[in-house]
């Protein structure tokens, strides 16, 4: 399967020179046929191209329209591509004097789009980030063209190696834990400088939207992980970006056109002039053109919003290093559109992760989701929607009655969840308004939703304080994986809190993404295995496995009636029940040893008189009440 | 217009007596004919009534059905009555050997249903508490029927003899002050003991839904008072009850059914019998079958509720002392229904405040607000929704896509707004997430709601602390009127507010319902007049009525596009726009001067350069930034 991704340089030797008509790189480097919307737009890179004229004789391939810009080094082309079959379909481009023909590869698709499944409520997804998981070349020398490469594992912002390698080394782990889908940050290529306090190992700066980065692999070598996952039966999600996208990306040095990025102004400088690249001031002359987002996300919604910060929030930028792309210009939502349907087609995933959703345009976003639910009705997107209002985020979803613009996205995140467990695990429940109480409360509101089951919950992930801080409070956490992995939710893990990672962001991110134990030459600690962990690691990994194979295929927790009762004595109990079976997850959110009345809970005990633990397999006797020790945990089934 | 209304009396010595059979009461005690409506639920009370038959033959009124409760003496009979023309209606009430006839009074309507009106957001309501605004008559000795009448003003929770004579008195104070609407808490009949840790004098323990308490007034003043109202170009709102009643109501003491009462386990004792009427607990047996509400609302519209949730929320008491009404029984709803009419078709109120809304049967109360409607469309009526989350309340309003259930309530109460203004008064508004960004922040998820502009918003009311705390922020104060008198709400002020009034319910509830001043003989101050009120008192008075006159009839403000942006160097702004003219709020959040930098409300100010201050007439330069004093309000029109 190596041979199916050209990569650009064959591309290239693939093209006829024939004077002065010079085209250096087209996007996408290939497409593929069969696809339901027959619209193609070829991004051509070339000098002066702008100048040129298309001509394609190929099955019937019409040219739509061919759009200039304004450098004078870019042609877009829209081809209709509806009936091709495969094969190589010359392109001729040509001014007066010369021309060029290039052979462009229509592939044909590996499957149908309806074929493809995107992840539910029925996995359980694992977040990693590649940089800092494992490293299986162990690459510690810079590599062609990519001179900036620092790997200094002693710096929380610099690189530490890890790569595409070294999560395929591990599938057999993710097997071990229990998880059924993998989430990793973005891994395309991230070519700016490591330096001046801007980092790239998190991959949020693309420089490239075609190319994996390098240092991470190739992109065979991440269309092999994901077949070789898919044959570990699991599922890849992939991290995109569609707001913005690196400073060195090639589109900064030659703008396409004025309005390819928002408030393009400071971008005409072409450099950061001394600024500060995390807040875009301290120039050289003391003044900024710079425009940064307020990151203020109620204008989005909000039915009264003024222009002004409507127009903050959305075209300002992320941060100085990395610009702001105007999805609202229909040739760059439609070159983006085209990138997320090439890696579908291209390495399989099995979902897209967006990132910074709500600060690219609205309709243009919701173009895209349309677009890719029509192509792949069956697939699943996750957008992060980070506002702690289910009634904000609730308006993302797909038909979701809250919103005047369709979303068409299927997957929001549930950021109030995981503010509200992060807040519970300090107080006691018995207080009316703390503690579990504020999870009872939260899911109350789950009417917002369109569809609450396809809502992805967590309670911690890159951007975020570990759950345990910078403690190890596994009662806390036990309690808080115990409601992740039973409601009625998709549950996002975050690498190493089944092996109790900690940490938080107080003094820098890199705290919350430190390496995971063992995945790099040279670490004394291997958490990857049970002879490696330590008794507490092997404990919380043993309980965390137990409960995740136990989920794997259980219809009880993915298709149940969920029921929930007001927390009572400082115990709260959620039940799900499918098909007479029943699965309560019990949790005693005080410090006190209390007896739960049985009684309270007849409606969904019925005559039931023993369950089973879940996790240690013990019998519970619940024709009594049922003692619970201080902060128990315990998701018993019957 | 005395004689418009019968009274229960006149009502009895219309009765023929005739042998054994014996009626002593008939609910309603009258009836309208032209209702949309034709059914007629008749309440009858008389010893052994239950084994009586009843004819009519009046204009082809027919007997739809009789229904015989558990206690002997209620019967209750349904008449269609469509067609029926205004007049004495004889009702024949027979058993075997004897029988009773009364004439059952059937009036002319004052006017069509729809050419009801109710307030709107082109009001402002003015709440006051009867007991403590002012009293007319100045009773201060038991009247019959009534003697657990105490008049003690030294006691915060015993009734102070303010009277329905005394808010008539002062018609021409709410002109002057500019309120275009009343809604006083309750003014039927509650002739339980003001004693024991309970009070009465708030009105909300009925024990007659179809009289005024004789220490208020009679119904014939009531009356008055609304038609003295309407002259004076005043609306008035009546406070109802429908969730419970007074434990001295007739129905306690003979209780008319099993189901009448949720939870009669206890009432069937019919007595404390020691224990704390505001707990329910201290049963001399040490035991209780009380249940009391949990004061959880979420259960209602949780769509994980558990059963045993939603019973205790809306079955559970709300005290001892105020035996909750099973609305689910359909002839319990139909009774509250009918009782609802009779106040709107005898006294013409213009709108309804219903208490505890979301206690009472969901289904039930949409069933009333949908009668309403029916009967008169163009009536207002406002729930008391007391949950601080938008997403709660939004819920409750009429056609609300959040609710599974039509409640047909037209307006609720923005809880959240009250919460927020109040968390703000002590905040700096730089804070992101603090002081004015909580306002502006609530008022972004106005989606929620079907109607905001149908929605009640206030900053104090008889359950709450009062704004001004225990001090005197007339800063804080006047910018939250600021926002209340000109934002998209029906807004609602508390009586005295105007006057500083302050006081928190720490100690006694009592302490947020002190005696108006001026309103009771004896009282050395009288903030009814300019002469008698303190300076500050009049600053306040005459700031708040310029505003309130102001707004009285602006179409900007009632109907303009609102517009708001976020804080902005602690800056608050809030656009109206209609028909050319615009109205900006301009709120200092913070106590330092600030520059409000024009340019950045260009797209309201447009190309206007001046303004004029709505409370002082000043003109105001807006062509160039605009200086604002620490904690500035500034309301500007152009």
């Amino acid at each position: 399967m190596k041979q199916f991704i050209f990569s650009i340089s064959l591309l290239l030797s693939a093209m006829t020179m024939n004077g002065a008509v010079k085209v250096s790189k087209v996007e996408p480097a290939n497409w593929f046929v069969g696809m339901k919307n027959p619209s193609l737009q070829l991004m051509v890179y070339g000098k002066d191209i702008k100048n040129a004229d298309v001509k394609v004789n190929y099955n019937g391939v019409k040219v739509d329209s061919v759009v200039r810009l304004d450098s004078p080094n870019y042609l877009l082309v829209y081809l209709n591509v509806g009936g091709a079959k495969a094969g190589e379909m010359p392109l001729k481009f040509f001014t007066g004097k010369s021309s060029v023909t290039i052979k462009y590869q229509l592939k044909n698709r590996a499957m149908e789009g309806d074929k493809r499944y995107g992840f539910s409520n029925s996995d359980v997804l694992y977040m990693l980030m590649p940089d800092r998981f494992a490293s299986g070349k162990n690459i510690s020398k810079p590599l062609k063209g990519m001179n900036k490469y620092v790997v200094d594992r002693t710096m929380p912002s610099l690189r530490h190696g890890g790569d595409i390698a070294g999560i395929r080394q591990h599938l057999d782990y993710f097997n071990q834990l229990g998880v059924t889908a993998l989430w990793f940050t973005p891994v395309l290529e991230n070519n700016s400088p490591d330096n001046n306090g801007f980092s790239t190992y998190h991959g949020y700066a693309t420089t490239d939207y075609y190319r994996v980065d390098p240092r991470f692999g190739t992109n065979d070598e991440y269309k092999a992980l994901i077949d070789d996952a898919h044959k570990h039966g699991l599922k890849v999600v992939m991290d995109m970006i569609f707001n913005h996208c690196g400073f060195e990306h090639p589109w900064v040095a030659d703008i396409p056109s004025a309005d390819w990025f928002n408030t393009p102004d400071w971008l005409k400088e072409k450099k950061l002039d001394g600024r500060n690249p995390m807040t875009g001031f301290g120039a050289k002359d003391g003044k900024s053109k710079y425009l940064q987002t307020s990151y203020k996300l109620t204008p989005v919604l909000d039915p009264y919003a003024s222009k002004i910060d409507l127009h903050e929030t959305v075209d300002g930028w992320f941060v100085p290093s990395m610009p702001d792309l105007n999805q609202h210009n229909p040739h760059v939502i439609k070159y983006l559109i085209q990138n997320s349907e090439w890696w579908i087609e291209t390495v399989g995933i099995d979902g897209i992760r967006m990132d910074t959703y709500p600060y690219a345009d609205r309709n243009a976003m919701s173009l895209w989701m349309k677009t890719i639910d029509n192509e792949y009705p069956n697939f699943n997107t996750v957008g992060e929607t980070w506002v702690t209002e289910p009634a904000y985020t609730a308006a993302w979803q797909k038909d979701s009655k809250l919103s005047t613009v369709n979303s068409y996205l299927k997957t929001v995140m549930d950021f109030s969840f995981y503010d509200k467990i992060n807040q519970a695990k300090n107080e006691e429940t018995d207080d009316w308004w703390k503690g579990l109480n504020r999870i009872y409360g939260s899911f109350c509101y789950d009417y917002l939703y369109q569809n609450p089951s396809n809502v992805m919950a967590f309670i911690e992930n890159h951007d975020t304080d570990r759950f345990l801080g910078n403690g190890k409070d596994t009662l806390a956490l036990k309690q808080a994986l115990s409601i992740l992995l039973t409601v009625n939710r998709i549950p996002q893990l975050y690498y190493g809190t089944e092996v109790l990672m900690n940490g938080t962001k107080e003094k820098t991110d890199g705290n919350v993404r430190k390496d995971f134990p063992g995945g790099f030459a040279g670490d004394s600690h291997n958490a990857f295995t049970a002879e490696g962990r330590s008794m507490d690691e092997n404990a919380m990994f043993n309980w965390v496995s137990k409960l995740l194979h136990w989920r794997q295929n259980n219809e009880v927790v993915t298709k149940g009636k969920q029921i929930q009762f007001v927390p009572f004595k400082g115990v709260y109990v959620i039940a799900r029940q499918y098909g007479g079976k029943t699965v309560l997850t019990i949790l005693n959110g005080t410090t006190n040893d209390v007896l739960m009345p049985v009684s309270r809970y007849a409606e969904v005990i019925g005559s039931n008189s023993s369950a089973k633990d879940v996790v240690t397999g013990n019998s519970v006797d619940i024709s009594k009440d049922i003692k619970l020790q201080p902060r128990q945990s315990m998701i018993i089934e019957f």
